[in-house]
């Protein structure tokens, strides 16, 4: 399936036009209002870049070498869960193009494809994400998995204490149980390559060993699905915990406050991914371009920052750098990949903002990820004051 | 009268498509441009939320003592004249709802249903609106009416000296005498059940005694109405005696500035409103939740300061409390819940709130109302200033 | 002609649809892209008002003196040139609208009836604008004649070296000579009414001892209309020969800066017109409620301050007024009213700005204009910030 | 072919209805989402002026002396690349009409038109744009050309050192190899005489020497189009070379930052182009205009500084002008212009400006540009804050 779109923003309306709109609003959506969402995208619209001219750019290098392994651009994949939503290729598609882009890829727990089913098609780092469950057998068990996949890093999600509401989903009655309107039905079935791509339907493949496949049979268990993903009991104990469990890299995700940041790498952690889930968790909070400085001042380099929300652009990319993030991650954009041309999509997807990122450096005079700081970014200065408003409509 | 609508906006919805054009505009409209009204709601999402985590928030609890009764969320009904409008079941069904919901309801004094057939239904408590008249043996009458009805708390109304102008009544001709345009009538005709609902016609029950039963009689006795709700004579004098006359918790509501929250402490109010009317009065008058901050400094605890206009989220009431405030009231929820669905709509309406609340307050790692405070807001630092315009149409 | 329009908003939607759109164009538009058109009423829109409880304003005034004559409101009539395309009672209608209502008309020299006929219709001050014209032999006469008619105050209009382009009327081709386009002139077409009360054809009716009747008549005399217009090389030393010439009040109009003002009250000016021509000169200049509080403080009680331009509201005159004007004057407004409904419909335009005014006092808690002053402004305070994007729409 | 667009913006619209869709978007797109492009424009709307009066304005000129020539107005024609997209007259229309307003032409290098087909129609100042090629003969081989051709200056372009993506002409397929989607090439079809007037195919007039004519044989010698276009690997040793060659006037275009502009005057260039490339290149830079007072700062008088990018009024010129520019350049004006009339519709987008600067300075009271400085711009002041949203809706 030949990719052509442009931009990720093509990408995602080629996402919107193969799946039917439950599907893609449980990947486009977020949370409530969804005022977060929008503002991840538009804060890095309010950054500008202030480019420099006549340096040497005919080499751009755009690796980086993250917890000693390397990547061949700073973007990798963030945990989403049940991707076969988006595309019958799944998991599986993802991490194989993680590896043909040559960077890493995070299974999330509630992914479908198992661990095991996953880890033989990696060729870059695989990364693992969890939650930090009350039954710790639970966790000691999956560690045990990821190590014998070789799982590279650890990446512990510490906004889901509750899950947050996606209206978008339960207007359109992608619930569990399944409550689809009339309207959302008629447009499944105009959908029927994709109805059948959810045949058979995709169980949460990490967790069949908990007795957890199918999101009705979620539902049967109610109990144990809340004590898997949203544990509203977990403290820091819990994070200092899972480090002495796990020797190799550790993340947190979603940190917004320098006062988390700093307890987080109290508990010895090597990496905090700024995030505030994709604006699906509590709406009303700050795009993560907004969030980083703080992290990344508090951080003040005892541990690696990340970023992930928002980024849709190459130049988005290189302002979170910029602002001190060591590298992003991206959600939507590889799901948008995967809806639109499975795992050549997700490599389409991710070749795309590869060659954005290096434009970027080019055109800023920069030849390494190392000249991306706060000199790239331009500060408003003279008479030319922001005014909103009053604008002629050319 | 099932109610599923998964948001307030929905349930405003939901009373748009049941309402008749004239009736759902008085719930919803405000004073002339309705600048206010949109700035009630604005300055919301103006505010950006810090979350924390791994705090264990398996426990939440959003009950508060408010003048030594309990409320079980940190939501009460606002004051609204002419209920029955919005819906048949009118102010019984709101303060039945309020009771089930376990919250204050309070009562207008330009209700229609009296306080005396309303407060058989009360199991939560009931708090009464009132006006300074200048007649005080109808303030005085009233008030021993409150007491045999066991009224909790008083609510004095005072940002009423005279009427504002609803714009969209007056287009409508939903005024006193009626003038419906033609449009509007017909619009009326196609919607029999709540033209039904509309006989006999609704009275202002407290006032029936004052002679004063119908719009149209108000009319025929416009000084007498002129006096019972807009005194604009009314000064803090009147206030200190309504003080003596009431030995209950007494509220002050309507005001917006520090100067006034101090006059009205002076005249020993138990409680400030900060509240523009929900835009209804004075046009161009601030957001209630940029007025907060200065009334609750000027309180500064010696007065419990509460805020009404703009919620409709959970997270707008976790920030009004977090700016200060000790509680919110709705006005315009609880009258789209009795469009939409009667009692159980008004139920439907606290008890979104409440689940948003409580998701909010765990998103944010508290576990009571107490964690809300300056620290669970964001301020910005850093690079990414904020800047009007230029945003990519995502 | 009954006039019901509810707001001045209104009113202009009444006159849109009975003008034909050159007419309505001629009368609405600004120069070039209208940034400064629709700045001037946005910025009263930026102004929050600070509304004070429970003083007695049993009874408001907003009588005011103004140079030793007395306004039974701070709105005046602006002048404004050819209002018989407006409507046909024209200028005539307009002063014996203003003296209904107790409120100063200001004739602009470009009117098309002659100050002679406009005087004994006046029953409150008479106004005449004029320009600087290079032949001080025109403006001899004309005061000369301003005497005989009972003139009271002098308003030079310094803001005209050149003529402003309005576009709109460029692209109808409502121009010296016409070049109406077909689609325009069809629309005239279907305005009959109108059509025929340009019968006979409006005059500069004073101008006409100077030899210019008609805007055809000024075509053939190119270089009078220029002498008499727009005189780009006037300076201070003509105004203050004007000073010399006329003993009555002599006001200035079309000031926006603090050096501008200084310089006028140098030359012994007794009032100060805040004016950007109502966003029909130069475009891009500020609002003028944005461009007054440096005129004010720069006049420092030398010269009374007044302001026109964007004011289409009670609200609006209130917030003028708390920023330091004395008074406020209105074009398009009368030119709306003019239009919807002839000389009722002037009266009926300043009759609704009247009662927002009155409202507005009454809300605020003042009961004159003197308790319009800064105190009555809202400043935020506190972490409720100013943040631009991201509203839910609700 | 008569043109009577009131302005640029009509102008605009003409160029629109005449050209096929793909040749309009290629002239009037930007690079990625077009933040830039929309701001650089915006920009402009977000300055205000403070207007005098009473100066005697009688007599205003534009000329200005640059680099030792005169030009009519502050306004010169950029260079633009393939400008017989837009019309068929090209290069030649763009130079004549430039020579007829009185002002300077920059050819582009990769315009149509060649340097000796060009040069004899010039009747102003001729410049001559160019790249800093690694093969320096063709630079000297050039530069030779130049000055037989009577080149006034030079403009060496520094901000492609890779090429943007301008994403309008990748969707539209108008890329080289062309890839027209259907309705694009349905599109084309309905403008036969825009299709007439692509042959012969236009060629790279000035590269023909290099053996580049046309688009085709560009693919076929990508490498040497690389070499020729964009020189990732130019550094200001480049730079400090092509001044050892060049005696006239040199200017450097594409600098956004002082510390550039430094770099620049160390290199001895006499003139600084502030430009973005009309938003063409790195997408997220800031407005010219709001890069513009860093340089002039920085260049403190030691070279010229000039803009371009966004300027579609007079006074957008002037407040290039108040800001520290020399002059400005237009290159979508011109193009739009040339599409709308050829070259009358040139020369007339160039009186447009000329027109609007002289009103401009008329009603800021200035006589000469001189008189623009920061005087001529407002700054805020007092009680009436800008604040965002919130407008009534007139």
């Amino acid at each position: 399936m030949p990719v052509a779109a442009p931009t990720i923003g093509d990408l995602r309306r080629d996402a919107q036009r193969r799946l039917p709109r439950l599907a893609f609003d449980f990947v486009d959506g977020g949370a409530d209002d969804e005022v977060t969402l929008r503002d991840n995208v538009a804060a890095f619209d309010r950054v500008r870049l202030a480019p420099r001219v006549l340096r040497d750019v005919a080499r751009r290098d755009q690796t980086l070498e993250l917890f000693g392994r390397e990547l061949s651009l700073p973007v990798l994949i963030a945990p989403t869960g049940m991707a076969r939503v988006a595309g019958r290729g799944g998991d599986v598609a993802g991490v194989r193009a993680a590896g043909r882009a040559g960077t890493a890829f995070t299974l999330s727990t509630m992914s479908n494809d198992a661990l095991e089913a996953v880890a033989p098609h990696t060729t870059a780092p695989l990364w693992l994400q969890l939650y930090l469950w009350p039954r710790r057998e639970v966790v000691t068990g999956l560690l045990d998995r990821a190590r014998r996949a070789g799982v590279h890093a650890l990446m512990v999600t510490v906004d889901v204490p509750v899950i947050g509401r996606r209206v978008r989903d339960v207007r359109n009655g992608f619930t569990v149980p399944l409550a689809l309107r009339p309207r959302v039905a008629a447009d499944v079935l105009r959908h029927p390559r994709w109805l059948r791509s959810m045949y058979p339907p995709p169980t949460f493949g990490n967790l069949v060993a908990e007795g957890v496949r199918t999101p009705g049979e979620a539902l049967a268990h109610a109990e144990l699905v809340t004590q898997l993903l949203a544990h509203p009991a977990a403290t820091w104990a819990d994070l200092r915990w899972v480090r002495e469990q796990w020797e190799g890299p550790l993340l947190i995700k979603g940190v917004l406050t320098a006062a988390d940041a700093d307890e987080a790498i109290a508990c010895g952690v090597d990496g905090i991914v700024v995030s505030n889930h994709g604006g699906r968790q509590l709406d009303g909070v700050p795009a993560t371009l907004d969030a980083l400085p703080a992290v990344v001042e508090a951080a003040a380099g005892r541990a690696e920052v990340l970023l992930d929300g928002g980024v849709r652009r190459g130049t988005d990319v290189v302002k979170a750098l910029a602002l001190g993030a060591r590298a992003v991650l991206v959600g939507r954009p590889w799901l948008y990949g995967l809806a639109a041309g499975g795992e050549d999509g997700v490599v389409h997807a991710l070749e795309l903002l590869r060659s954005e990122v290096d434009r970027a450096l080019a055109l800023l005079g920069c030849t390494s990820l190392a000249g991306l700081d706060a000199a790239v970014l331009h500060h408003a200065v003279g008479g030319a004051a922001e005014r909103p408003g009053a604008g002629a409509a050319w």
